[in-house]
């Protein structure tokens, strides 16, 4: 306001009004809106667990010695209205501009259809990964798409479900390669017109695991290496505009015994011949400009492709195709047995995390334009990239390339830098690769109007040897027809692709809504129930959250844009890391990380430059037995070497067996790596012994952050010893699991490891990094940390602190009134668990047969989501409801779970058997409940209704037990054809 | 873009590049996914029907004679991007304004988990009005919310779901007054501290059907008037801001014999005593403040409640509670032979549309709120009145009131409008009824700084007594605990309210998101399946049309702002008001009309006015046989007396008849009514003599617009002879349904009406009107005509006209394929139908007993919405496919008409008696396929699944067929008590 006139009211609803005060508490409390039991729901579980209030609650279940002593130090809570209002002033510092800058990045047009129901609508942005495939089937789907287009525009056979981000990818390529050369030693020969962000990421984890690469220019063949080729990345389009004949490199590398991976560019694609009938054997890149905002950097899904032979290698998430217990076709996670959990410390990836919600809206893209939408969006970015060449040209600039696609490449001897800054004062940002080149990339939304600017950029800097009228008429240049001649026959593409009918079928907006209604409707996400899984803490992810990731301010940033035109995200950033770094007590915190397994890698990568920076040659990493599988995969990628310490019988660390591992790595340990609370869902007494043991023997102190949701607010891991962890933005911090992805993993550290935290994966700025970036951009997911940062602004420091007992208060409520009915397996301080609580069915399952898997199928037909199943104990449930469940929603759950011990009970006591039992043959679809016949031991409406709330409204899984087995056997990974389909229905 | 330079690039996507031309065409355009039919499919389409091409089909469907010979000159098509792009810059054009303005209309926080999933949600605004109720129980049990709230704060026994608007609502209330006088002659007092828009609308209103009515101040009593008193209607808020004690008013009407109306304030009537207790007999209000934008001044859901007695006369909308087949509890509308299609010329309401959505939103606010929160949030308004009143009379300034809610009136001889203007400057609205007095509202928005602004504006315009450092520090004003004193007694609210479980599960996020999402679960709207319902036009809503109606610069617009602030809604306003006019071919069009009843009411008051202005008395309005029910009742409520024009065989009107009736009543013939293409559903031939043959006797014609989807491009009504028509712009132009309103209802009028058009309401403006306004806001419900005028600018001329051409060929092409299954009731030239085609059930039901009522509820387990039902010929089934749906929702419409077909045969043929057939016995639920027992003469799979498609996701039916009359016997609407709850799941 105007003037200095400032009136406080005291707006607190009991309060007696005009009175001054010094704050303004929010009119509405966001917290109790987070946090789902009201106050006489609180009190009530209280008293089920034994005690009078949170603090006597917290007082027995956190031990003394890990409480922090210093409140959170961080900005009073604030009502949605404000954040919200705060949000438009800090997106109001970033300038959205024409992003013509391209390397990777393109600007596109989110079809408006897509934005509202699919990336703004719960029912998919709050669903978990697709672990249990029943309940999943619309978005193992719509990942089947994506996998369909995939292979389709690479020409390859498989492809998997998505990656980061392009530079990661090609690292993953990169170990791929070196995986399929089964331990030959020998080179990779990386393109050097590659992105310089995939160059940078790609160098970084080669060194990290001593692999040999060179990067060359291949226009003139292959360079001379010493010893074997493992294999060569080449890109195409190039990140200077070209488009080459890659035939003679990939001949040349496949006579050497290499493999040849080609990172494309997806719209490119429906033009260029594809990788696949090039020769390649793999091909990486992003989908991100298939509808997918720049987000300041992400997310956004990258994709890779392989030929048959190669998938087992593949890493990330692979969708297929199988049958249910009926022979229906049901998709699924394919060969789950690549994942990193599996193979630990013989892992070539860490990745965890996928992109799903990004690949959701990238295959939509797809699915609504069809091949000839996106050939026709193609042909005009082509177009538009010709006439700028054409225009420039005219007016004497030299333009460098031949044959591009999107991508103009002009010499600009020494004027490149005011080229840019003279297209910036015309709102386009074009892009100086160095002080003698500018780079204009277009995209789906180049107007006629951006390439006037173009050229008014090159005419102000002086770079046009011919005289320009600036306030003259249109330029009329219709003779620029040369440059949109012919693609050359060795690129043009004559396959055909996205063949399949669902790329035909959803073309209408009309269609393309109900398409996304249907498959939504398949799935069983937050919107619907809750979703207890231990370790992954599914908490409301709040509208007013999510409400700003749409705003053009933070949806259309190019991640490499200039600073002065991405300060709000700088603010953004720099407080949110702030905060993060006070929530955690550790002294720098950096957000590139875009999943927690890219963070565990920059962690230990931190503690690997750290110890070398001193002379240490320490590569041990002590990990637990009950750690998560990523652990030990991402210390792979560290190249250190893995040693399991082992866990005590209550879940925590085995003192005795660490102290011997000490002794017998001594000088050699790197670090340990541990989980607090464990993995157990206890709060260990011992964790300050352990740093201190780990400390003393000369090793650094890795908490995972798995677990943050039972610390915020109550202790602090950098104050437990730690030295390093990383977070799950997308666990405790609100950014929603997106049915698979994104996660942000940001990774903190203490002072003496925040020089080695990621460098900036800008090309611009990689060569002057002293450590290697993890991903592509420099704040990774920027796009989705509004989400965070609104959850800390609207929570405010005691609403935190609120959140986090309250999750401890609902797992001890669930497992003290579980606990007749199925056993608690680990307990903590007076016997109390953390915020989650095992329940162990190994007994169950030895006298009866009904297994964990058994309970979590059957839990479908009552309408929920399963616990996490067998891990970290194999035969047990992990159950998580967090603080954002209210009593009537932990009350079903309980109701249900008590029920299902009843039906146990009855196969115990031999009313059915096991094999024709409602928990063996769960879930039940409607289609089987009101078959004509019906001959189970046990009847219809036990099956269908076994509680009575679910006659009030009851989710329907679609498809039966699926056989995961039958599809790893007969592997089928894009959409079946059409007979397929009509086969299901019938 | 600086400079003039401007490069023209064509676009088009088969074109060669670089060739310029002076159009530059949308890359993507947005016709192809308005429109269901993809090109092949068109073809195959116009094939089965027997055309070569849309054009041919149309010559032969339309009439030459009313064929246009002027394309339309409309803005040519633009892209989504191009589209929100321009409604930014309309939207940047008005000004986001503290809005403190008040007089019915209060800034509101819309709670953003209600705005993402119910305002911008397809599953809720594409829904259609609850007539189907089996698969509207989602909203029916949203709407009886809201009337459980409404009867809860008024204290009132029923209310209905929701009026139009609060002007419209206490004419409505009059009406209802005199209604219950049962004829008795006498006069009608409106309190003059009632808002001017309120006033201004029910005079109007009253002076059409001639009652007369006193304004008077009832502070020292009623008036005397001459006659019997009918009733009052008194406000509390008064329009003053006066908080009054009612009792002697109250006490005084009944004394007399009238009947007693209180306006009220939702928000205040949490701390003020209700009207019920006062002993009111009705009360009407606006809902707005609940949660719903100020939208520049609509839509929101105004409120009617009676006391028992009254109930068979509330006019609108009524939800009631009653059983289905099995006896569980259901919803449905109540009392329906109320409505105005059922009363005709003898109605006193035309009211068809309701305002479900907004009503919607107001209920899940108090859901959200719960008691508690929403008499916080009404103490915290009453404190910034409080606390502006004490600042500002330490200030000097005269307050005039003692007992306040949220309204400070000030008085400021002379200064009122300096005051307003310099609030302006401070980013603040306040009002100025007069050049000596100031208003100051306040709502859930208020903040310490607005309070300064206020202060400001009174300083600044010399307003106040006391010098005030304007650099000065705040202020400490911690003694001015006065105003905030309690309630006087004979105001101070002692009963409970909201004490409904409903109000108190639902107040966590997560929570109130799976209520909204389980609700929305029951109902079957356009993102699930086409909702072929003849007449009523349910195309798509497309997302970039509905998208900037959240945008805080038409949301947040007060509709009685200042002009200056709201140039952008102007200058929309206009162009869509050009644009329709240019597409009807009138003179002139007001959107006044926030729904299509009103638009008729204006249209038929402009006649009248015209007629009057020429010294004619002509009261008789011509209506056929066939016409729409809300025809007659507008006619009457424009003092109109009701002639019945026989219709032919043909759904034509019957000339003979017409000539006969306007001999009869020549020169007292005022106008005719009639819809073209007729509510039969075909281009009749006739239409010009019967419009030569009205203006010939000096009668006006009114054209209905209803069928307006099957003309645009093709012909326009005011060519066609035509005088007046109202829009709906709801049908036509994309507004989404809602679940039952919002409606919009332009009229659009040649030259010669032009000067009798609506009124401005606006409260300053209203004393200046020579025409009474017909609804509260001057551009009625401003807040959603961004959907039309984006779909206008979307689809561009030839756009509109081949939506128009699929829409004739989809009904053709429905009518074709079923005619060997139903008979088709009317076709017109060539054996064509218009835009929709009435399926002929009668023979069927004289057969086999099977009536279209069965047809339309079996269709429900095919996972249809049914078509219109009985109207406009009783036992028929009116189709309309709208040009949205595809050939693939069509054939599968025509699929699960003929097996209905089928099943229709095997009762015929003795398989099953009709009494216990699928049809019958539909819809059917999961729960009763899924029972234990079974002894219906046809399987459960036959039920569950009649054609295969619906194996992959069927829509269920949350309840069987209810029984209507069972409710109206044993009315309840409100919510049941949760015993009812536990025995309907039992």
């Amino acid at each position: 306001m105007n003037g200095a006139l400032a009136v406080h009211l005291d707006t607190r609803s009991d309060a007696v009004p005009f009175t001054s005060v010094e704050h303004t508490p929010a009119a509405e409390v966001f917290a109790d809106r987070h946090i789902g039991p009201r106050g006489g729901e609180t009190a009530h579980m209280l008293s089920v667990v034994g005690y009078h209030s949170l603090d006597e609650l917290v007082d027995a279940a956190v031990p003394a010695s890990i409480r922090t002593d210093r409140p959170l130090d961080l900005p009073a809570a604030r009502s949605e209205e404000e954040v919200l209002a705060a949000l438009r002033t800090i997106a109001g510092k970033n300038r959205v501009m024409t992003q013509m800058i391209g390397q990777g990045y393109s600007d596109t047009i989110t079809p408006a259809v897509i934005r509202r129901n699919v990336l703004e609508s719960p029912a998919w942005y709050t669903a978990y990964t697709p672990y249990q495939p029943e309940i999943s089937q619309g978005r193992l789907e719509a990942l089947l798409n994506f996998q369909t287009m995939v292979t389709d525009l690479t020409g390859l056979d498989l492809a998997n479900a998505s990656l980061l981000d392009e530079a990661t990818a090609v690292a993953e390529a990169v170990a791929l390669m070196w995986r399929a050369a089964r331990g030959k030693a020998g080179t990779v020969v990386l393109d050097a017109d590659l992105f310089g962000q995939s160059l940078a990421v790609t160098l970084g984890r080669a060194e990290a695991i001593g692999l040999p690469v060179v990067v060359a220019d291949l226009t003139d063949g292959l360079p001379e290496i010493e010893g074997d080729l493992i294999g060569v990345v080449v890109q195409q389009v190039g990140a200077s505009g070209r488009v080459r004949d890659l035939r003679p490199v990939i001949e040349d590398t496949k006579a050497r015994g290499g493999l040849v991976t080609v990172a494309a560019d997806l719209l490119a694609l429906t033009l260029l011949t594809s990788p696949g009938e090039l020769g390649a054997d793999v091909s990486v890149g992003s989908a991100q400009r298939f509808g997918v905002p720049l987000f300041g950097g992400g997310p956004h899904a990258a994709f890779m492709a392989v030929r048959n032979g190669l998938e087992r290698m593949l890493p990330g998430r692979l969708v297929g195709v199988s049958i249910d217990a009926d022979g229906a076709r049901a998709y699924r996670l394919a060969l789950q047995t690549r994942e990193q959990h599996i193979r630990r410390e013989k892992a070539t990836s860490n990745i965890c995390t996928a992109q799903a919600l990004l690949a959701i809206v990238a295959s939509m893209y797809a699915v609504y334009h069809g091949p000839d939408g996106l050939r026709a969006i193609a042909e005009r970015v082509r177009g538009r990239a010709g006439a700028i060449a054409a225009l420039l040209a005219e007016h004497g600039v030299e333009i460098e390339h031949d044959v591009v696609f999107d991508t103009v490449r002009t010499v600009v001897p020494g004027l490149a830098h005011d080229v840019v800054a003279a297209g910036a004062r015309h709102g386009v940002n074009l892009w100086a690769p160095d002080a003698d080149h500018v780079q204009i990339a277009c995209d789906e939304k180049t107007s006629a109007d951006d390439v006037s600017a173009v050229l008014m950029a090159f005419v102000e800097a002086r770079a046009t040897t011919v005289d320009v009228d600036q306030e003259g008429a249109s330029f009329g240049f219709s003779h620029y027809g040369v440059a949109a001649a012919e693609l050359p026959a060795w690129t043009a593409r004559t396959s055909a692709y996205l063949t399949h009918p669902v790329f035909h079928l959803h073309r209408s907006e009309t269609a393309m809504l109900r398409y996304l209604r249907r498959l939504s409707d398949k799935d069983l996400a937050l919107d619907r129930t809750m979703i207890p899984l231990g370790s992954c803490t599914m908490k409301l992810n709040a509208t007013a959250e999510m409400e700003p990731i749409s705003w053009p301010e933070f949806a259309t940033i190019h991640p490499y844009a200039p600073t002065d035109q991405t300060e709000g995200y700088a603010e953004l950033v720099t407080e949110l890391q702030d905060w993060l770094a006070e929530i955690t007590g550790y002294a720098a915190v950096s957000v590139q990380p875009n999943a927690g397994s890219q963070g565990e890698l920059a962690g230990l990568l931190a503690i690997h430059g750290y110890h070398a920076s001193r002379g240490d040659q320490r590569d041990v990493c002590l990990i637990p037995a009950s750690a998560h599988g990523t652990n030990a995969a991402s210390a792979a990628l560290a190249g250190m070497r893995v040693v399991v310490v082992a866990t005590a019988d209550d879940g925590s660390i085995d003192l005795d067996d660490l102290r011997a591992k000490l002794e017998q790595h001594g000088p050699k340990v790197a670090a340990i790596m541990i989980t607090y609370p464990s993995t157990h869902g206890v709060y260990e007494e011992g964790v300050r012994t352990v740093c201190d043991l780990v400390h003393g023997a000369g090793g650094q102190v890795y908490i995972d952050g798995a677990n943050l949701n039972a610390l915020v607010g109550l202790a602090r891991p950098g104050e437990l010893g730690g030295d390093v962890s990383h977070l799950n933005l997308h666990k405790t911090f609100c950014i929603p699991h997106g049915g698979g992805g994104p996660g942000v993993g940001p990774v903190a550290v203490a002072a003496h490891l925040a020089p080695f935290l990621p460098g900036d994966p800008t090309p611009a700025s990689a060569t002057t990094n002293t450590v290697a970036p993890v991903s592509a951009a420099p704040w990774g997911s920027a796009g989705i940390l509004p989400i965070s940062w609104a959850y800390v602004a609207l929570m405010g420091p005691d609403g935190l602190k609120t959140a986090t007992e309250t999750a401890v208060l609902a797992a001890n409520y669930l497992a003290t009134r579980l606990s007749g009915h199925f056993p608690v397996l680990y307990t903590g301080p007076n016997g109390l668990v953390a915020h989650e609580c095992i329940l162990d069915l190994r007994d169950i399952t030895k006298d009866t047969g009904v297994t964990a898997e058994d309970v979590a199928k059957r839990l479908m037909d009552y309408g929920f989501h399963a616990p996490t199943l067998s891990f970290p104990v194999a035969g047990t449930l992990m159950v998580e409801p967090t603080e954002s469940e209210d009593l009537a929603e932990l009350d079903r759950f309980v109701d249900a779970l008590v029920s299902i011990r009843g039906e146990i009970d009855a196969i115990e006591a031999g009313r059915w058997p096991l094999a024709d039992s409602p928990l063996r043959n769960a879930p039940h679809t409607a289609a089987a409940l009101s078959a004509n016949s019906w001959d189970h031991a046990y009847d219809r409406e036990l099956a269908a209704f076994p509680v009575a709330a679910l006659r009030e409204g009851k989710y329907w899984p679609p498809v039966r037990r699926i056989d995961g087995a039958h599809g790893d056997r007969n592997l089928v990974c894009s959409c079946p054809p059409i007979e397929a389909y009509s086969e299901g229905t019938a």
